[in-house]
């Protein structure tokens, strides 16, 4: 039931871009997360989108995030979250939305998961990872139907939002059961090896390591994923699946030369590593 | 009648300095743009025009673009745009403005725009690009009479300014008679393959690619274009379509090892391409 | 009496990480320092202490380094060091404290060293640097006896703290006589050939030299150390003094081509460093 | 009477560091300059110093350069301008004064010319760089007489200073009485061949080019000499020539590879540069 994530993801997904094609073509996408005390995650995750090939990046953050969002991304567009409206337009004209990373969890960032499930829509993508994950279960939310959703929680995060406690996650039934109870597209379980559950499919990854036990990590994969399913949309699942490959195989090489694997450093090597994809090195 | 551009265009234009020569030599490039929302166009245009090799870089923007402006480099002056005395001043005393990358369209960048229009003079070189061009659209605004202008669209920006629609734009003609009747010397028409309208000349880019499709590819455009006309001066002309051609052709070389090329990168890869032409490698 | 700290006690410590591990078990460090004046001391040790791989890295510093540190260190929480409820919450749930790097000594520093002091418990350990070093001589304070306590003065310091006048400090009976007068358990007492102090043990490091002689060679120290004994925990002083081996090894190797060794690279140099180590090369 | 300036300087002054020696030996360097337009200069100079082997490294500033020091140097330290007491002490206990990379000519940066010349003593050296120099044509400042100074005009400044009109300003025997009517001990005056004056002896610098033609190459010229003087002590006349000459060394040598060379890559480069010295490679 569970098959195995390889390599032959990324050569499916990650393909040539067409010649005559604009940075339209290749998703906007809106990052919202960032409080004052975990900041540097969505500077992170920003930066993984930027480098995994967004058409667009904005973010959607504490203001005083802004200047050191520019002086390591510049490529990133800034939204003060203080200003809904500029907010609320920006969730409505993005494509894709990821919403948790250093969200934080207080009443600013309450509003802001429930104005973003209120206002997203069809043929939009939502990602909801981090603290956005904690308020869900804290205040019984479900995922929005209208939107394709993804959700990246580590173990603690799926207990508190689905109930299944840790000693029972690996009965993959009962995660499954949830993921449908919650209106969830797909869900990244995050774990030793990760595993990405959808509708008919279930497929773990079997490569990364504790190299990539140090904080920051899962904010490049949530920027990261955002990338990937703004550029590459002929099957969203595939490019979730791809995202997660990615980011833990550019780890994994990277672990031969560092003890531990900065999390910013694997967002800034995404445009390399999905270069020698796509010619197949 | 267009002629494609081609390489020989660097070789033309980015010649060794002549030994006796001082930074009042090669260009003092004021650049006016950066809003809150978008700090990061202008300081990536800013590291263009440093990186390209202008004498002096000067920054009118937002204060909240200070800190980040110089952490990135250092190399660029800042000007607060809120002290009107000092932007006038500003205008006059340099030989290059740069308006539009990340000016937004509120009030303050219209006035900005209205600023710079009426205070350019003979013997200045004046760019417009991104928000400046949709302000001159909007107010219905000529480009100056006095100073050599150069606008650098992408195809809506210019079918807001010129009233040539999208589907007409491939007729050469209509673009030509637009730039002739706003009194535009160099129209950079920017798209899948940019075209540079100018006096008895049509010369179309056949290099650079898809991947080039990210935000802020056009903001480091423009930088370099300051950079350049500010230093190359024999030839105004010439100097742009070195410059459009240098930015491509780095993006070209770097996508071989980039999946998406940054524009940030392309800014910072600048003196060392421009090197290697002189080198004639 | 004193043996010589030699390259073996990093193969002793540094081991390829257990494959079902999680950022929880590589300890929590929370770094605690940085005045308006000596703010990129409190910087360079969380890049260290990052970069030496703690599982999570805390700053509680003055709001002013708040974008400088997350513009070079992403992977760091940022706390405020004036919110004092935050502060003590993250005194009591992280693994290590370090106290010290830029602390500087008026009264907001004084009432930081005494909270710490008053609030580390058992299975915590405690790292002291720089100015804190001299508020507790100021202040007559002895190390808290609940945790496990690590110092690091320099000569000057460790005179103001113990008594011991430089000129007897080579008496290595009298500077251990005041290691456990003072309840501290490991003594780092840096000189030309850095002396280590514990119970049972003096061990000298014989590697290094002048080019380490510039400013912040020891908050990287400082922050290493926080990142050793957060993750190496087996045996705390083992930690401390491959920390120590490895901060002046990565110094020694970078002067053959650094006439000054600056010490963020330090920091910067340690995931490769100890990926080196962990691989025997 | 004009000597050329040669490589040997290098190797007479940049010598291998004794064993036994630490920070205090290397020079406390201060440096006070970058107003809110101009704060990119004080940024390239305290990277010069800091780059160049300076003990330590402090920054008298506008605190709006805070961040952007830090976030590029975290090794330096910042004292606020404003604070009038700290500024004063900070000039008292330093060994070295460079006053004027981006200082400005506003009625603070003349308050703080005068106060550096009221303060400095002897066995302190003294770098004026810059607006500095303006300021003191100005008001009719002579260099104080206490301190070792040293000035690094370019022509214009000369002129302005010393009323040796631009055009005459090749007759070295007129800079050189001006030098000593004004107290100057060591005179380096920039332009296409740099000329250092001082008691018997003329130096042509004759190397370097117009890769270096771009704003901020003083600023680390300034910063490079406060690192110089601070730690090579046995001849202050020496450490200068040494510091010019590094200094356009390493700008000819990248220039090979960068058509315009960023003069924060040159403060960069010092300690490799230096280290090959140092090894006579």
């Amino acid at each position: 039931m569970v098959s195995e994530l390889k390599s032959d993801i990324l050569h499916e997904v990650i393909l040539r871009r067409p010649d005559q094609s604009h940075k339209g073509d290749y998703g906007h996408v809106l990052l919202i997360g960032g409080s004052l005390q975990f900041g540097g995650a969505i500077l992170m995750a920003s930066q993984a989108s930027v480098g995994a090939g967004a058409g667009l990046t904005s973010v959607a953050t504490d203001k005083v995030n802004l200047t050191a969002l520019h002086a390591r991304t510049p490529e990133a567009m800034f939204i003060d979250w203080e200003d809904s409206d500029q907010v609320v337009e920006n969730i409505k004209k993005n494509d894709v939305i990821v919403i948790g990373p250093g969200l934080g969890t207080d009443q600013k960032a309450v509003d802001l998961v429930k104005q973003v499930f209120a206002t997203v829509k069809q043929n939009q993508i939502l990602v909801v990872d981090g603290s956005a994950l904690t308020i869900m279960a804290e205040y019984h939310l479900m995922f929005p139907r209208q939107p394709y959703t993804i959700a990246t929680p580590h173990q603690m995060e799926w207990e508190r939002l689905s109930g299944v406690q840790l000693n029972y996650q690996t009965e993959h039934q009962l995660n499954e059961v949830q993921r449908q109870i919650l209106n969830l597209d797909v869900l990244v379980l995050k774990q030793h090896h990760t595993l990405i559950y959808a509708q008919d499919e279930l497929r773990q990854l079997l490569i990364g390591g504790a190299y990539q036990a140090t904080g920051g990590m899962g904010d490049v994969l949530a920027g990261t994923i955002g990338g990937f399913v703004g550029q590459f949309k002929k099957n969203h699942l595939k490019a979730v699946e791809a995202a997660v490959y990615a980011h833990s195989m550019i780890a994994q090489e990277m672990a031969r030369h560092s003890y531990v694997v900065k999390p910013s450093f694997i967002a800034d090597a995404l445009p390399n590593y999905m270069a020698r994809i796509q010619s197949n090195l």
